[in-house]
């Protein structure tokens, strides 16, 4: 994803992405409303899209998830995409964790190439839809196969459509990530999150200043100490269930001890010595379509190789330890 | 201390220090066979001097011990002044935790002077001992007062000579910090404690290779794990006494988990994660004479803020809380 540091040294993220969708029914998409009075949610939830947006058609095998494992951002889709048994119906290219300014790449492919698509960086496709495409080449990037063109990185919403729009190739235990009974609450929860945590370290890892990165730091804190609350009477955030929330807290306490906790000094504490959220996050890592998609090596050659300006010589940490992830935990006990 | 990586990415820490020595026999020094066959701890303990270094006389409140808080060479002097009851014969000069390119500065002083010297920087002290001192301004430093010169920058040598030349000043009830019947086990011990663990986080740090930080990285935790173990059975390094080899190790433990753990990439554990080097840590900590040494914040300050190649943006990280090195222990009952 893009990034910048402000004149007040405060990271700022380029929150402007390809916001095209792939819908079950794209003839009767809308006009998105985001700002009208009583839109709850931005419109995720509904079938509207933003102007000059486009809907394709959900379409078995004809789109090609690009997800750098490395990435949070990425590695929810990859989550998701697991948890609802989509795998048969949509591929998936995986990028190598260090990029460079100018894309993420298919190095770890065969001949440096992604086997469907053919191009050798991510940056060949979003060119392929936009030639002049002026923004960062992030992922998760959702691709066309037939054209090679990027219908949508709009991360947050993708996982969404995973949900909502792909019922029909849903495998049949798939999982309701967004259960009706939970909406109104799960919204706010994973807008505090995004902003304070997942975002949160980046803000305190990229803060030009003492005082941004203080004004994070603390942020990221409270929230962590709400969460730690919240999760000693909850199994999962929402209670029994595992939702799209759970999946977008975990993709950033599975990197928080291995980087954000030296690398973005986010040094309160490890995550280990949060006894909720550690067993909460070992929970979720140790469920199937979640510890399958870490790669603790890949997480952190991303951060410490391609960051210069943080860790200008890329050398990157041997520790910690990951098999303390399989240790166990009774978070079971807590099902109501 | 002075410092650079050479070409294999490595960090090297310049040895040539101002080798004159306080003695209490001064005229009966003699030559110090550092090299000769049979000549054991390099002449440490012995009366003798190496070439061209000068023999100065013990005496009360002529010199000035300059030790900057922040570094774990001149806390190490700090520890042993106080340990050994020289706070009345020898004064003490604390320079803050920032100091530039050129040196360390006394910029938490009255006017940004020493009070008893009257200098701004301590390499003012330096250049009226040697008015082309090429090498690095490095705590700790004494200085005789009369003349504001730098007698010594040796910091090895610094704790020995409290110990052994400054005897007729201890206060009644001062630690024997070189035991006899321990002498011949605490060299080597000290020896491999100083290259691969107090030198050993810098090594790792300072690597300018991911090879090269590896090395120092698999060294550093070997000999934790070693100590780890000895600490099993022991209270102290030695055994039931506080002996020189306790405080050369405690100035690092007390940086681990502030500076080293992240900003040097020493992050297998925290040191709060090994136990008998954490209970042993804090048993130090709370003994009289050493936690009062220890200032966290001039420490994070003087790392984060003075290695720009480490951390470009010097941002100083919030986290640990320092409080748990007030939280009880059970060393006590080790001693045999």
């Amino acid at each position: 994803m893009g990034s910048y540091v402000n004149p007040d040294g405060e990271f700022d993220r380029d929150t402007n992405y390809i916001e095209d969708r792939i819908l079950a029914n794209p003839d009767a998409a809308g006009l998105r409303k985001d700002d009208a009075v009583g839109t709850k949610y931005g419109g995720w939830l509904d079938n509207d899209l933003s102007e000059d947006a486009v809907a394709w058609p959900v379409e078995a095998n004809r789109y090609r998830l690009v997800a750098a494992p490395a990435c949070p951002w990425a590695n929810r889709t990859l989550i998701v995409r697991k948890l609802l048994g989509l795998e048969d119906v949509i591929s998936v290219g995986l990028p190598g964790p260090t990029h460079d300014a100018r894309s993420w790449t298919f190095d770890l492919d065969p001949d440096g190439k992604d086997p469907v698509l053919g191009t050798e960086r991510l940056q060949e496709n979003y060119f392929k839809r936009f030639p002049d495409y002026p923004r960062g080449i992030t992922v998760p990037a959702v691709v066309d196969e037939p054209t090679g063109k990027v219908v949508t990185n709009d991360f947050k919403q993708i996982t969404i459509d995973f949900s909502t729009q792909w019922k029909e190739f849903h495998k049949a235990d798939a999982p309701d990530l967004f259960p009706k009974e939970h909406i109104e609450e799960m919204f706010p929860i994973m807008d505090r999150i995004f902003h304070t945590v997942n975002n949160g370290v980046y803000k305190a890892g990229f803060a030009g200043k003492q005082e941004a990165y203080e004004k994070a730091y603390n942020e990221l804190w409270e929230s962590l100490d709400w969460l730690e609350e919240r999760l000693s009477t909850r199994r999962y955030l929402m209670g029994d269930n595992i939702t799209e929330a759970d999946i977008r807290l975990f993709t950033t306490l599975a990197r928080f001890d291995a980087v954000y906790h030296g690398h973005f000094k986010a040094n309160r504490q490890k995550l280990t010595e949060m006894p909720n959220l550690w067993g909460y996050a070992r929970d979720l890592y140790q469920t199937p379509g979640f510890g399958e998609t870490v790669d603790f090596q890949q997480i952190k050659d991303h951060y410490y190789i391609v960051h210069t300006d943080v860790n200008p010589t890329q050398v990157v940490p041997l520790g910690p330890d990951p098999k303390v992830w399989e240790e166990s935990h009774e978070r079971a006990d807590l099902a109501s």
